[in-house]
């Protein structure tokens, strides 16, 4: 099975969708030009099809192995993240300043989902590492920002997040690690970590852990924990590697899915840590890191999916099979004509589109919150784009698995059957409304610190920049017509559930948290359905500068799908949130 | 993690929803009475419990396995497979004249349930031997029920449905196997099956394999198609095995699920086989016994349901982790008390009980189909039967789907490691909606042959009864009223959606059956719910008799969550079919 990476799509939602104009006008990204950004997605396009994404199923079928504290990774592993650190492309997105690229997060994001499509378990690895570059950059002192970032940027070393304990896991309150400071200023950190992704493996020659942990006489719960880096080798004062540090594998799990990444268990041992900013506040730099994880997590949603929906339309194009419903001919025909076939294949591709859409658009906005010129703007930026992480991650990741079962059900017997491949991301799917925290976490997170917290201004604000879009297509094609009734009667709904929330979180908080999961589908529904509405436009305009044809006239029945299919879908979920309550509560379990 | 067949939930479903009262005044289920109906499951669901369930996860982990021409079966299965047939569980629904127990569908329903609850790979063994027993009562001589019903019925000898062949999946007209008549009246069968369900295996000392294949001449497509009875040993005149016939298993796939259940690639190379009816009938009497076959996969998906539901509860009331939202303690608490965990457990019990409850009703329809004592009391119970099938086989094994992947969210972390048990009910899952016709099959059956056929006479027949619960339903309790309103919304959908189709199935069948799972999937939804609803009246004049309250409130509680929740998802299905076929037929793939 090959896979081709969807650069073109890509490219449209940059332009089109992710804030292009308003992201390059700012001084920091004066110099960049689209055709940058194509140039760059296309050759590491090519870089993951070629080279990563054959290493997929292979790696699935092998598996990571534990063996008396080592873990070995499945074949081609090792080379391929050779390549991928020679080609740089661990460093896209990271600050020039420690050597990395310093591109906008609308590229970046493109990046981690054609790295996750080629293969969810490798592409694993540079996502932890980005988000041990974040927590650093976000907290870190200068001393340790020299020490550490280079090598991580470069890819050098890899980082992992050391967060999960058996008896911590949505819970970190309950985190029972310890770190005790020596008299050289550095900790000693003591105690079990689980699920730690690439927690051990040899591909690269140091591993940067940052972990979690408790300081004697810390404050009980979440204000007692503190971040400290534990590098699995210790790092001498001239950047060389010393010996190793008390941390140690002592297995790995067995996986429904993701295989060929090895989930580690560690065990710190008095191993020698460095506290990252203050004492008792590790809580608070993993949540400033966390949107941007969490983020990622959902483009790997968008990933896995486009993957599974690219291997079904092969098989249904192949796969022959019964004559047309139509009576057209007698003779079997390529399933692909068959109506229900057509039915799951489109269902696929407008939810990975739609979801592609809204993290192009989220990732704009996150570049306008780090480096619009304004505090305003900034503020303005990080607001909608904090308000839109639980989306991504929660809609992208609930609707990676809806995507991967229909590609097997398109493979009929076939997707059952190992070899297949279709059964794999099925599996792979999966771990992603679970890990970085399960979806009612970013529901709980939606309701609570973006939605009561400021009183419904950033939600409504979003509903108001959906009005305008609404207006725009109401004066369009009949098609932008047809988008746009069903885009306001989502974006009602959607105001509708954010007045109940506003009117029953404080009163009645099981009640209004008992609805956050379908109204975070709701609002990564609509605001899916909200970008393909944008896309429509542009599409619009592009076919009547003559410009790709065949592509944007694609896109229009994508939305028009998008908005007859799934869109929706709100109202149910409305209906749940203002009108199920009572019955939830009544339940006998 | 242990198992408990929910006989209380059954026998409930039994008494009040598969028209009991009825089934038990006909003449054949005269002497049968309710506390024999729980006398046998409570026996059935001990017997299973302690005997099946234990080797449902080894199974899994060790899978069946091929060597030269044998396969290996996971520990335990032989032995359990011994008493299963001691104790005469395989005989409970067939006829009495070969032995069996001769016992309503309902109760023969209820004892699937709790197998394949028990023990997926397992169950289907016995599964596949009722399928092959329904075909020889079906259609076979008087002799070939002589000579393998018995042994049949006793599960002495196993059967197996040999009808898919690498190019022939749900087109069955492709089947290229082929069959030629002997001087003494017996058939040489060659050819390749695949995807054979127990097709090699050793825990019975003979298998009959019932076959499709093609005579010399024979007309093209599906009216050319014969079914053949070949055992894999020739029996006897005496009844004694003779010697092997020519037919090997020459591999075994690797499956995503139910790994401990053999699904074998047959070699027919010239293999003696006996006609079965008429030549070139074969597929219609296929077509007879797959209403019953498919009804039974149905059973399998409320079954893998109930046992995703039972391991999530005890892990919900388990796992201790984080404080309640509404502040009443700073303790952290059992999942089961936050609200989203609540709602995925809800929603995986009325998903689930609902389709045991359309099951049940269903199941009654099938007995008065057959025992009814004027024709057309069984021609009318046959009609309703029959539409009903593929709403029990698309409807549950789709909603197997969503409830096995709650089962793993609910977990969080640990749902997503094997040891757990929670990732097998989801792969396990993941065959139901694919194998005995897929979803869009089941569909095709519904729009074609259950609606447009009798111009919508049996889907209005159910509206019509549905119409008549609704009167009921308002004129009780406050929940009752409720209840009615979204059932009478969804019914009124249905009707809606009725009639598109016997407007649009004829001129326009590409629109027509693009909608057909959309169709499929709000019908079973609106049986479930209205099940439900039957039940919930049933359950408040119990409480009024004070029997049971507990019980009797949680299935009040039940319904409700399922009118507030899941009906009205009736409304996005009828959206869909009404108002979504012109983009379907737009979209780019």
């Amino acid at each position: 099975m090959t896979f081709e990476a969807p650069t073109k799509d890509m490219l449209f939602n940059i332009e089109h969708l992710a804030e292009w104009s308003d992201v390059t006008s700012l001084p920091t990204y004066s110099a960049l030009d689209l055709s940058d950004a194509a140039a760059i997605l296309e050759e590491y396009g090519r870089f993951c099809a070629e080279e990563i994404a054959p290493l997929n199923a292979p790696g699935d079928h092998a598996g990571s192995h534990y063996e008396n504290g080592r873990v070995f990774l499945p074949d081609g592993f090792h080379e391929a993240y050779s390549s991928f650190v020679e080609m740089g492309w661990q460093s896209l997105q990271h600050p020039e300043e420690f050597g990395g690229q310093g591109l906008p997060r609308s590229i970046g994001a493109a990046a981690t989902e054609i790295l996750n499509s080629a293969n969810m378990s490798f592409a694993l690895c540079p996502l932890l590492t980005d988000g041990a570059i974040e927590a650093l950059l976000t907290a870190g002192s200068d001393e340790i920002k020299a020490t550490y970032l280079e090598n991580l940027v470069s890819g050098k070393w890899t980082g992992t997040m050391n967060l999960t304990e058996p008896q911590a896991g949505s819970d970190l309150a309950l985190i029972r690690s310890r770190a005790e400071k020596q008299d050289d200023g550095t900790y000693q950190v003591t105690g079990t970590k689980i699920f730690i992704t690439y927690g051990e493996h040899d591909m690269a020659e140091n591993t940067v852990h940052l972990v979690l942990a408790r300081l004697p006489g810390a404050p009980a719960g979440v204000k007692g924990i503190s971040l400290f880096v534990v590098p699995k080798f210790m790092v001498e004062s001239d950047g060389s590697l010393g010996a190793r540090n008390a941390v140690r594998c002592v297995s790995v799990e067995h996986k429904l899915g993701i295989k060929a990444s090895p989930t580690a268990v560690l065990e710190f041992e008095g191993a020698t840590g460095y506290l990252i900013g203050e004492e008792n506040s590790g809580l608070s730099y993993m949540f400033e890191m966390m949107n941007s994880a969490r983020y990622g997590v959902g483009l790997q949603g968008v990933a896995v999916a486009e993957r599974a929906y690219q291997q079904a339309l092969a098989y249904a194009n192949d796969r022959v099979q019964s004559s047309p419903l139509d009576g057209s001919t007698r003779d079997a025909v390529s399933i692909i004509q068959h109506p229900d076939v057509r039915r799951m294949l489109a269902r696929m591709r407008v939810l990975t589109e739609g979801g592609r859409a809204m993290a192009a658009y989220a990732s704009g906005w996150q570049d306008l919150a780090r480096h619009a010129e304004s505090a305003e703007d900034r503020n303005d930026a990080t607001a909608i784009s904090e308000f839109l992480t639980p989306l991504v991650k929660g809609f992208c990741t609930e609707t990676a698995i809806e995507v991967t079962s229909l590609g097997v059900q398109v493979h009929g017997g076939m997707g059952f059957i190992e070899e297949t491949g279709a059964a794999q991301h099925y599996r792979d799917a999966r771990i992603l409304p679970i890990y970085e925290g399960t979806t009612a976490i970013q529901a709980n997170d939606l309701v609570g610190r973006k939605t009561l917290r400021d009183g419904g201004k950033t939600a409504l604000r979003v509903a108001g920049l959906i009005e305008q879009t609404e207006r725009e297509l109401s004066q369009g094609s009949q098609q932008a017509q047809a988008v746009a009734k069903h885009l306001g009667k989502a974006r009602a709904a959607f105001q509708d559930v954010v007045s109940h929330m506003l009117e029953h979180g404080k009163q009645d908080p099981t009640s209004a948290f008992g609805g956050g999961v379908p109204y975070l589908m709701l609002a990564g529904n609509l605001v899916s359905g909200w970008q393909l509405g944008r896309a429509l436009l542009a599409a619009e305009t592009a076919i009547e500068l003559g410009k790709d044809p065949g592509f944007m006239a694609a896109k229009i029945a994508s939305a028009s799908f998008y908005a007859d299919h799934i869109l929706i879908e709100t109202e149910a979920q409305k209906a749940r949130i203002l009108g199920g309550a009572d019955s939830l509560k009544a339940m006998v379990l």
